[in-house]
């Protein structure tokens, strides 16, 4: 059996790798341990850098993205009982749109499969060799092997690429807080997100459509989901949102609820020999500043340049500064996010110098025009 | 013995809030418990906001400051064997002046002195009665009471007014390194001044004037000088400013060197009473963000406003705003220094993780706009 590019992992970033290389025709196989509905189900990030949203468009499956995606030109950042907008678009020229990962993830497998792509659910890898190159993974209770030009390790945090890269260095960092996440069944009773630090902890009210909202809290982060019953959830979430004014935060059915760890890591190279990482397999942000999904599409959009230089020009240049073009941009957005999520967190560490050091950098994030403008060029996210 | 308003401390606050009264027809005493000549030889900082350089100036002190003072239009930010200017004045429109400490206490000495203010030097001041109000200080061996209407505690960190405030919260942060700082009979190798980065320590070229020199190393905190013989001096310095152009460290004859430890402490709030903390009294900032002398001169300039009103008009309305306005620019500054600082330092008790963040902040600094205002607005001072 054998491919031009062999992927493993089916998340957004597996699969708009093969769609990319697709246009520009070359041929891929998607291996995916889980099966189909697992992965169409997971529930993830949910806010598209215009560059994502212009990738996803750009490529050919921005149809739906454009239809129900919702494109914020701010975002609310509230503290000390009030609200603060930042006006992302005014600032930067550039939006973002709310469209759930998910919806991505369905997008990409259907056009895969309408164009005849080779995706197979169910097919668990269980070794990468980057120098043969190969890929040999069990499906239907029988092991075969792929080989190929090169492998592409889409297959996040868990996955088996990443300790095939026998140089890797890693560099972590672990916060003493995770989040409480929450999807509900109520408008959201914001039009743009709001991001919120309160003494009690950070909250953010995020959305996914007109009629459904994405909550989340920050919890402590070893807490037990079973001391949050619905209630408990609903009164902590409107202490932190209360501001002077007279918003209030609906409330509503709540669909499905969780906490996710915050972790920060990021793995060097990125390459070794004809294996690429790309997304979680590489690196890992916490969520706050919204750049997990952004920074895999950004990394198969420059893997796909890569591959397709290398095979209509013969040329490896590009590949060959792949794993560092990654980095500079994966180390920027590790910045960024520790930077959000040290802002808006409490952290139970800290003195009250701290605390006090925190609301003066608030004041000044939204009192500065230059102090907004890199929260919102961040956030927008650079150009490629 | 009675005045409108004692002032505790001829340090820079001291004299300059005596001075600014004085214009405004104002009677005050200053009582230091130093000699005259001690106080005009504290090698302190050097570099003053446009702002602050206004206010000098605008209040008829400024005739040598514009005569030996050096206007800089930028600074160097060094890492990584390069150099990338901030042109502070491009992004901000306004300027800094290089202008030693020490040089702004003989001026304003003499000013006073010249229009026969109430100076008095090795006057122990051994308690202070904020409700009186009145101050108990000791001169040649006999003890004596000054009754006013106002006491300024300008008596900086070590000083006897700040306990005078019952209700006193502090809030405090220490570093584990501090500045090994030298003044060398050497032209300086820079025009402007370098804040470099390196793996071993940060490093300082700063100045005093166009023959003398005026650098710093970081070291442990509890460092001892004694390990640290010249020569060692200026081969660290070379080490640490290297850079892959041609650009050379000159060295020279040292002419002073100490080692000063850093710390962030706010005191709030600044008034109990008829007693308004100014300056090193009230906050200390790390060196880093050259803040010290500034805030000090913002309170005291602030302090004689409301105290001018106060007699003009009988109005106590900006009086009662004194701390709450000094507190807000003292946390921007307190919170820029510390900015200033950990970006630049290294810190023995971080992660590789850690260290990594910091080149991508670094890196961040220099190559947006945005970010670069942030440094050079909050380096440059904000209006009054």
């Amino acid at each position: 059996m054998r491919t031009q590019v062999a992927i493993v992992g089916a998340g957004p970033a597996g699969l708009l790798l093969s769609h990319l290389l697709h246009t520009r025709g070359i041929d891929s196989v998607v291996l995916e341990s889980r099966d189909r509905s697992y992965v169409e189900r997971r529930q993830r990030a949910g806010l598209l850098e215009q560059g994502t949203a212009d990738i996803l468009r750009d490529s050919g499956v921005g149809g739906r993205l454009d239809r129900e995606g919702l494109v914020h030109e701010g975002l609310e950042l509230r503290f000390g009982g009030a609200g603060h907008r930042i006006p992302l678009t005014e600032l930067t020229g550039r939006t973002v749109t709310v469209y759930a990962q998910t919806e991505i993830v369905k997008d990409l497998i259907a056009e895969r499969l309408s164009a005849g792509g080779d995706l197979r659910f169910e097919s668990e890898v269980v070794a990468v060799d980057p120098s043969a190159p190969s890929v040999t993974f069990r499906k239907d209770g029988r092991t075969h092997t792929l080989d190929c030009d090169v492998i592409a390790g889409c297959d996040g945090f868990h996955g088996v690429c990443r300790p095939a890269v026998p140089t890797l260095r890693t560099f972590e960092r672990d916060y003493p807080y995770g989040w409480l996440g929450i999807l509900a069944d109520v408008p959201p009773s914001t039009d743009e997100l709001i991001y919120c630090h309160h003494e009690r902890g950070f909250a953010l009210h995020s959305l996914r459509s007109p009629t459904i909202s994405r909550l989340y809290l920050q919890v402590p982060h070893d807490e037990d989901i079973a001391r949050w019953p619905d209630e408990r959830i609903w009164e902590e979430l409107s202490t932190r949102f209360a501001v002077d004014s007279g918003w209030r935060l609906k409330d509503g059915q709540i669909l499905e609820k969780g906490i996710t760890p915050m972790r920060s890591f990021v793995a060097e190279p990125m390459r070794h020999d004809r294996l690429f990482l790309a997304g979680d397999a590489a690196h890992i942000v916490p969520p706050t500043g919204a750049k997990g999904l952004n920074l895999a599409v950004s990394d198969v959009t420059m893997l796909a340049e890569a591959l397709v230089e290398m095979a209509e020009i013969g040329s490896e240049a590009l590949l060959d500064s792949y794993s560092d073009n990654c980095l500079k941009r994966a180390w920027r957005a590790e910045h960024f996010s520790y930077w959000m999520t040290t802002l808006l967190h409490t952290d139970p560490s800290e003195n009250a110098f701290g605390r006090r050091l925190r609301l003066s950098h608030l004041d000044y994030v939204v009192s500065s025009r230059a102090a907004a403008t890199t929260l919102a060029e961040n956030y927008v996210g650079f150009p490629l």
